[in-house]
């Protein structure tokens, strides 16, 4: 399996034990997190970008992985969300070197994906 | 003279102070900082919201109105401005609202200043 | 007027600003705020205490303001909310002793307020 | 092994690492750390929550791991971990979800270990 | 009063407070932060820039005017003391600019009272 | 392959693809950031110091290693550097200790491979 396939099998299998906890809250603030990307005054496209800026700049890799995915289905090119991490490093320093080595590395993989989905 | 004003004038004073210094370090970072947000694969314009939504999940009060000022000025609506903010409430959470509540207050006073520049 | 009172007057007004944005995905993270501290497997006091903890360690003034007055309100003692706060001092280190500074200022205020109310 | 057998013997044998440098400041670090969870003003019980709540919002999941085997140990029942998860959910945002995901795995296999000790 | 004095006296009257409240573990973790910096395998002056550095990537300006205070004291230049900014703008990136700005405001103001004293 | 070589190795490799992206903004980053570290007003002995400790409080294991590496290189014994660690240990309090763990692990292994070079 490859890593972002087994991201997703992982990350969905996990979201699932989360949701089983029955917790209204943690439900809700899933709900809440799923719409935040819906299409509003700015797009959905738009605002993957920014989902994957902001998870760089507070180093989650897999906050990253997620929103390459979503950015990459949304339809941003490799350049431009190259060109968004960039950003992202500038504003966060050095200490996000190791997080942008693992969007490029995911990113890459991604390339050869066109057809992966969550 | 104006929250905004104030910021702006404070600002552009320090920065000097911070380059008079004559670190060549510091005084190239400054400049690849700014290069950062022009045209590239990316627009200036979707790279100063990139910058907002970064600025407000790490909580930098000074960065908000910075890149509140920038994205104005690139033409983005206050709705707009306000669905990006959104984003980084989802991202960075309750602890953000403080800077939330910041960013309202400048967003408002900038829609009365269409013209202000840093 | 006393600090206490600046807060929660800037606070109320701050969030109606917020609120006027009329942005759904806000309204809903700030009602999912509220309900994450009522009664529930925990009571309403213990979570008031999470979040003052979470506040101090995410170095938060606004945020420990608020909930050492909901702490306060909630029937825990100073001394209690001291040890609470120690706890976030060990877990956070020493960058957090300039909020830890601000949170004993607030508190000593909050023992002659004991009606204040948000 | 379990994965809660293999964080233990690897912390236990970590810490043991860190202690054998024979740092004076660093042997009282650890002693400060584990003074603050024992009972005072507040219960033993009480502070475990708190560093819970700390940890997952500083987004570490080996510090959430061992909070969560005291909390279990303090005897929290599982729906009780859950709501304190939720506040610091709440507080952090959604950049805590992978951690969220890692705290409820952990709290299931916990489940079947009641007797399990640091 | 100046800024740096301003500074001095209330860290001066807001640690006394935090004393007073004599809870064992805070005043245990003063006593603890004041050894770290204190000669040891390193000079207490090094470490004194290595707090420095920290409080600036952590992006805490009362802890940066603390350290520049002490690194001032030890004698290190503001050549140095800038160079050693330098390293913590690199590895924290443009969010920590503000507090660059705030740390060479502090750092002109030390560079006229050497005789400056905590 | 020991933890150390198998860190140089990805490292090299992964920093390789992120330039292969051919980015202007993240070559001149990669290229501020290596200047940084070298000799000006303070020795680059003492900068590497700095950027670990930086490195531990913003708990970055990677990041961690990799100043281990060049301060090992750069001449500090273990003791000054385990002495550094402590100063990141009170700064960033118990929620480093996680990274200090790893950073003792790779300090001994480094001990025994002075040779090693990034």
């Amino acid at each position: 399996m490859s890593d972002i396939d087994e991201f997703i099998s992982a990350r969905r299998e996990a979201n699932a034990a989360v949701l089983d906890q029955d917790h209204l809250g943690i439900k809700r603030f899933f709900a809440l997190d799923d719409a935040a990307y819906r299409d509003g005054a700015l797009s959905g496209k738009v605002k993957e970008l920014l989902g994957l800026a902001s998870s760089l700049v507070l180093r989650c890799n897999d906050c990253v992985d997620y929103h390459l995915i979503q950015c990459t289905r949304a339809g941003w090119s490799a350049a431009e969300i190259v060109d968004a991490l960039n950003v992202g490093l500038v504003v966060g320093g050095s200490i996000v070197i190791p997080h942008l080595r693992h969007a490029i590395h995911t990113l890459e993989e991604l390339q050869t994906r066109p057809d992966v989905s969550l």
